[in-house]
């Protein structure tokens, strides 16, 4: 094994992103390097290349990006027992304390001093990315490679669908980006009856339909509120997963979900959302939650067991497939607003 | 309307019943008249006919049994106003009193007071059958006849599978009669991963495949345990349904279910079972739950948008159908055993 | 029992009321009629008085108000069986339909279509008060007819401190009007082990006192964010309880909170409340919930349970009785800012 | 510090042990050396030092037992951050694996590789115990020292009772050992309206009387059942906590709780438990759950929450302070039946 890999750096407080030769990262005796067999992007890389006022407070180059992906392990450190030479592997990438209230409570997705990798240390955009054994996740031979790279936003998807009732109950995704549209294939796997996705983009309505979501509305062409309480005998939803973070979801979320229903709080903003308490919220007794990352490892355990049973169908959310070296390239696809879910191969395509 | 019609009757405090010419019961100002079009057959009327220790305690000749049935209504008293004349509806058969401490606070189906028609006053095993209004469950016409007329033992089903978490969950169920064999295709539809089925009969296990369940087992051909514990990585099972009632199944339940797993348990018997409390239970830091009835009228709620999603195929579990006339010949086939549930058609199949 | 009574009548659509004769209300085969012994007079009431913006669209003159009362039942419909000449009682003003999804699904707190008696229909500011049997509240002699005349609003503080976990947990109320001050007592009954109140008004702020909160807080005096971090490790409350309505102490709510945390909102509010989803909610993971009303009837069991306990002193927070017919200087008195609970009786202080 | 210490020696598979020096412990990288200031004894001690069947299966001498104590930090290994030398201290004396499904999902109390320090590897009946970094709990200095020496048997309590609904709640303790003396403290913090205690033992019901449960009873001189039915309306209890662990003890944990209701299984038996699953659990529709340790660390932060706040008495529940050395005599006293928590001093009773 050569001491240098390729890699995405992030070398410069600017926007862009290098892809160049760099240091293999050291593992210490709780590490685990893993050799990246393919990657996903997220959102967030785009903010980190676009170089917004969110990565300019948060990101301090030089940094690897990247937070999704699946490999196999090249190296452990002397303490670690759970995983060898060869295993196949994903991780979760929020590094939790283990130490804070959240932390020894259950609660380590909400931990007070997490750290994400890709994000506050080098990430899995390289050749080879080093994890906490604590954070490896050993991975089902049978779980195809594609599924495997995309499991941090696959379990936001299953952490929001299963954070309430669901079985037998109606739901609304408001947003079909990439975790959107995984909604879709876990809520139909668990249970939902009437699948809503409310979308603005066609691009994304078109591979909502290929999700078999049960009605697929375009908020710019119809009264979502009304088209949805005809359909619901003028009851409303009982389940609102908004993953947009635009103020017009969120508006829609508060408008067509039923009384004492629940709405799931995924998609973030930066703009301020105003509210009318006493309608939207007190009246109705409806439940709003605040859903950050993937329950460890509850979620895991769950997304594993639904992957194994066959129960989900996620490849019409992976749109593209490309070589890590063309980084650059797939950040303009997503820009396009014309790519959902874009695959990166270390070593090419295969 | 003719003022007398064909029923089932239990005349005497003896074995057997009689299908013979009765009056058409007479409605109050709240009741609900309904012309039967399917009925279904339950054990529990098989203990009457049979006149069992239980049924001898519990039973006050004469009586029309009857507790499953669909159809449409034929008449209505002067302060109804959910239904009307013509409207197809089912009903929850367990009359809760509607003033004891559970019917004040959400638990109707535990009801101290509750009476049951069919067991405890007149029931479906005739052309008519009087219902309160406030038991009265209106049926969207897309639901098929068949599948209306069992949509109180397929509420046994749902009420128990979803009793505490089942998405992603390994499920076993103990017992493949008519609500065993119902919660394969409940648990399969809100996501339970694996499904195993625990049963000693030959054509019960053969229908516990038709209705997809992914692990068949005969309990005396196999070790249960080991092949569970084999299957689930040595954890055993996260839910076991408990649906036969039968000493040995319910020894199996505790075998299988993991630690902090959950046994529900619907499966009646008069047999004292025997636990090792701090093995079977405390040390494994499970939960048991007693599951009596279905919940009024949230269990109702969910069967009626499964079925509605076509969610659920129940086919294979009904197995006979006759006309009411020949009710005895019924009562035969299930006490052969090779007969799952069987369907009355109280003028004749059609 | 003459057929007239004495009642304060809403007569026009203008500010201000009438205390006058009007007949005794008649009553139908279900409904209860009650003696008022004691009223109390809530924030609504005054709304109604003041013929602000929402009476103005809620209201339909003439109208007796008033929907906190006890009293001793006078007379009964032909069909009530629950409860005789005599008894001691109080009432959920709030009449659910019984039909709808909630109602049938244990919610009938938010029924679609529920009528307030007091607000929809000719309340208890009257010698005698009609009122269904379904909604009457048989009282134990023990519970103190002061206490049995406030149990509206103490229903809504039980209802809203057991929304969630609450026991060992530490827990802000904001705005200490009666239910705030009421919500002191059940919190500190249920186990909370710290209790913050945070209000700008001095009087209310010295019976919070007196109520035994542990920290009274001046908003406009302190920094309560980070007088409460320094309090609680940095970790902020386990529980908010909103009722002010204020949007000032809203936005304390959120900023206090800690991670994981409930907000249970209760305080009603017309303005606009403008948040930042992402950080307010989302990346805390908190969980937000709209608390309406009672559960019927849960909370009145919970409620009955702790007052015969006499687990709860709820002296501080009454601070005016007067007679039925000073009812304006009531509504001057509550204007005043320096008046917590007021009592009304219909005949006269005794 | 001395390389020698005091400790109670468990030498030899028979009945007894001796009070010997032995070597103070090493301790590796991530392990904290506590100085125990107090330690008390549990029931599995007498377990021990009687060498009775449970005890010839589980324990491997030499041992030091003990598991419940508090102590002084005295030395740290060089990877501890969370103490310091002087800290006051107490442990979690369950060792979770950290890496079984049950530990990875919040579950660490029901670990399938779970050792227990005190019965599996020397603990705290010693001047000094080698404690897990991960397992030592920090305590305020304001928690008194006899208090901090009851954590885990406290813990056990709190767990029991806060396993489900607590709050204005009817609650049966079966059987008043320390951990059912602490129950009712518990209980009656967090709520519980009415506290029955079933006690056979006359010195156990004189303390359970002295930590104010609201009824004290002696099944041998009355039907229990009758009278606690005759207390509650007929109704039965909400919750049982059964902490006897004995054949009649619960069956009146059964024959008590009302429909609907729970009852948590803590009390350990070795006999077989036979029941009428239809009668005792189906048809009531109860809950059973079983209670094993505390929850890792909810527990632990919901008893010192209330600790502090000083909710809890617990004074009549310590019988017994003596010098460790005086183990045999603290054993004999249990023996007796007339002791209830015996306090141990390394260095004699100050």
């Amino acid at each position: 094994m050569s001491d240098s890999m390729l890699a995405v750096v992030k070398d410069e407080s600017a926007p862009g992103a290098h892809v160049r030769d760099v240091k293999v990262p050291e593992i210490g005796l709780t590490d685990v390097l893993v050799k990246v067999k393919v990657a996903s992007v997220c959102g967030t890389d785009l903010h980190i290349y676009n170089w917004d006022s969110w990565a300019q407070h948060r990101i301090h180059p030089p940094l690897i990006p990247g937070h999704e992906f699946c490999g196999t392990v090249a190296a452990i450190g002397g303490e670690v027992t759970t995983v060898k030479e060869g295993d196949f592997v994903s991780a979760e990438m929020h590094v939790a304390c283990g130490k804070c209230y959240q932390c020894r409570t259950g609660e380590a997705h909400i931990c007070q001093f997490v750290k994400i990798i890709g994000v506050d240390a080098d990430g899995a955009f390289a050749e080879y990315v080093k994890i906490p054994e604590s954070n490896i996740w050993k991975l089902d031979p049978a779980i195809p490679l594609e599924y495997a790279s995309i499991l941090d936003p696959l379990g936001n998807a299953v952490h929001t669908v299963l954070a309430g009732e669901i079985a037998a109950k109606t739901v609304a995704i408001t947003g079909a980006g990439p975790i959107g549209l995984f909604s879709i294939a876990v809520a139909r796997a668990v249970g939902a009856t009437k699948i809503f996705v409310i979308e603005p983009n066609e691009y994304r309505r078109r591979i909502a339909q290929q999700m078999k979501a049960d009605y697929v509305l375009d908020p710019k062409a119809i009264d979502v509120k009304q088209y949805i309480s005809d359909v619901t005998d003028n009851l409303g939803v009982d389940v609102v997963l908004e993953m947009a973070g635009h103020p017009d979801a969120i508006r829609t979320a508060f408008d067509i979900v039923r009384r004492g229903g629940r709405i799931s709080l995924l998609g973030l903003t930066s703009k301020p959302i105003s509210l009318n308490f006493s309608e939207d919220i007190i009246f109705k007794g409806i439940t709003i939650q605040g859903i950050n990352g993937r329950r460890m490892y509850q979620t895991w355990y769950q997304m594993q067991a639904l992957l194994k049973a066959g129960k989900l169908d996620l490849h019409p959310v992976i749109t593209d497939r490309m070589s890590m070296k063309d980084f650059s390239k797939g950040m303009d696809r997503l820009r396009s607003g014309e790519a959902s879910k874009i695959l990166l191969y270390p070593n090419g395509v295969k």
